[in-house]
C-alpha cells in the first residue's frame, strides 16, 4: 500500500503552497511533514515537490495528490459506520473560464466535496486528464482522452458584440476587412481564437486582429461594454446595450464533460447536475 | 541600436503563442520571422523564446518585449507629423483579480493603447516589475520595487460573508473556533490568505480552514452566493442577500500603483484616471 499519511501531507503542501501551512493544517510539526515527503520521495525515487516558494507539485506529485482525492471520494461512498471521520473529500476539476462564469457553478452543489478548480484552456485540461492530475474537465475539446469517458453537453453560443459608439467609430462602412484589421478586438489570451474564427466565418479570410489581452471572463465582457474593443461574448453574459457586429452570425462552441473512468461512479450526481444545467443553459 | 523589426517579431510571437501567427500578423513569411529571432538570439547570446507549443518568452525575451512596448509608447508622444504609421502601442500591466473585477476597467480608456493585462497575485507583479516585464502594476504590495515609483491608492474593503442558510447550518452557535475549523471557506488560490487573516482578526488565532479553491473573482463570489462556503468578498461585489459572519469586522487591503520610472511620463493620463477611480471606489 501507499503511505497515505504522506500523501495527505503532499496534498496539503501542494494546495497550501508551503510545508509550514501544510503542517499547521495537519496539526503536526513542519519537520514531520518534511520527513513524510522525504520518505515518500525516496520510495518513489523522484522529486514530488518543487520546494519553491511557493511549493508546487511535480507531475508525479500532482498525480499522487489526485490518487489521494480519489481514494477519499471512494471512502465517502462507504456506509456511514465504516467511513473514517476525516473531513470532506476534495475534487480537482478543470473548467473553462466562460463555463465557470455562467452555467457551471450551480451544478457544484450536487456533491458534498471541497472543489479545487483549475481554470484552464483545453490544452491544460487535456494534459491534466491524461496525466491524472484532475478527475474531470469541462472543455471544448471533443477528443476523448485515454482512460476517460467523454459526454457532449451542448454548445455555448458566442456573439460578436460592441457598443453602438464603437460600431459607429470603427465600422462606419460596415464590417469590412480593413475595418477589422484596424479596430481593436478584446482577446482572452493568446490561445483564444474565437475572434479570428468569427472573422473567418464573416469574411472567409483569416485576418490578424489587433487586440487587448484580458484574461478573465467578466472583465473581458466589461471591456467590451466600456467600448475598448469588440469581442466574442457568451450570450448569457451579453449586456443589452451591446450590438452585434453582424446580425445572425453567432459562433457555437460545443462543450464536453471528460471524466476519469475510475471516477465515473463517484461523480454520478455531479454528472447528472451538469447535464441538467447544460440542457437548460447551452444550445443543443 | 537594437534590431526593432526583430523585436516586433519577438513581441508578436510571445503575444500570439506561435511563429506562424506572428508571421501572419506581421504579413511576412514564417521563415522570415524565424530568421529575425535567430539573428536576435545570436546577437544577444541567449535564447529569447521557448519554442513550445505554445511559444513563450524567456525572462530576457519578455524584457525585450517590454522595451519595445515602451519605445512604441514614446513614439506615440511625438508630434503627429513625426509619428510612424504603426498601430497603437501595447501596454503590459499586472492587475490583481479583484481590482480588475471591480473599479479598474473604466480607467483603461484614459490611454489609446492596446492593453496586455497580466492577472496576477502580488508576487508575480513584483517579479514582473523588477525584471522589467510589465510597465506598471496594481498590487497590495506596499514595498517599492527598485526602479519603480509607488503610489498608494486606498484600500479595498472585504467582508466575510455567507448566505443566511449557510450561517444557520454551519454557525448555529455563532462564529466559534470549532465551527470555523469545520465550515468550508471559499479560497481564491493557495496564496489567498484573506480568509485566514480575517479569522485571526476575529478569534486572535491562526486557524487552518477547509476550503474550495476557486481562482476567479466573480465565480468566487457566486460560490458564496450559492451557499458552497463563506468567503471574503469585496464590498462592491457583495450580493444583498449575503450576511456578514460577524457585524462590523471588515478587512481593508491597501492597494498600490507601481510604475516603472521610465514609463511615468507616458502613463500620466492613466495614473490620473486610476487615482480618480480609486478615490471614488476605494476606502481612504
Amino acid at each position: 500500500m501507499l503511505d497515505y499519511p504522506a500523501l495527505a501531507a503532499l496534498a496539503e503542501i501542494i494546495r497550501r503552497g508551503s510545508f509550514e501551512a501544510a503542517a499547521a493544517a495537519l496539526n503536526v510539526t513542519p519537520s514531520a511533514v518534511s520527513q513524510r515527503i522525504k520518505g515518500l520521495e525516496e520510495r518513489m525515487g523522484q522529486v514530488l515537490i518543487h520546494r519553491g516558494p511557493p511549493a508546487r507539485g511535480t507531475a508525479t506529485g500532482l498525480r499522487l495528490m489526485q490518487h489521494l482525492d480519489q481514494v477519499r471520494l471512494l471512502e465517502d461512498t462507504l456506509d456511514a459506520a465504516l467511513r473514517p471521520a476525516s473531513g470532506p473529500a476534495t475534487l480537482r476539476l478543470a473548467v473553462n473560464a466562460d463555463s465557470l462564469a455562467t452555467w457551471f457553478p450551480p451544478a457544484m452543489a450536487a456533491l458534498p466535496v471541497l472543489y479545487d478548480l483549475v481554470l484552464d484552456d483545453q490544452d491544460h485540461a487535456r494534459d491534466g486528464l491524461r496525466q491524472g492530475q484532475v478527475s474531470a474537465a469541462i472543455s471544448s475539446d471533443p477528443e476523448p482522452v485515454p482512460g476517460c469517458d467523454v459526454l457532449p453537453l451542448g454548445a455555448m453560443r458566442y456573439l460578436a458584440l460592441a457598443t453602438p459608439d464603437f460600431l459607429a467609430r470603427h465600422f462606419p462602412g460596415g464590417v469590412t476587412e480593413p475595418a477589422l484589421r484596424a479596430a481593436p478586438a478584446v482577446i482572452f489570451n493568446h490561445k483564444d481564437g474565437l475572434q479570428s474564427r468569427w472573422v473567418q466565418k464573416a469574411t472567409g479570410k483569416r485576418l490578424h486582429l489587433p487586440g487587448h489581452l484580458i484574461p478573465a471572463s467578466e472583465p473581458f465582457a466589461r471591456a467590451v461594454e466600456l467600448g475598448l474593443g469588440w469581442g466574442m461574448i457568451p450570450e448569457a453574459m451579453a449586456a443589452p446595450r451591446l450590438r452585434p457586429l453582424l446580425p445572425d452570425l453567432p459562433l457555437d462552441v460545443p462543450l464536453y464533460w471528460h471524466v476519469q473512468r475510475a471516477m465515473v461512479p463517484a461523480l454520478t450526481p455531479l454528472t447528472a447536475a451538469i447535464r441538467k444545467r447544460a440542457a437548460a443553459d447551452l444550445r443543443p
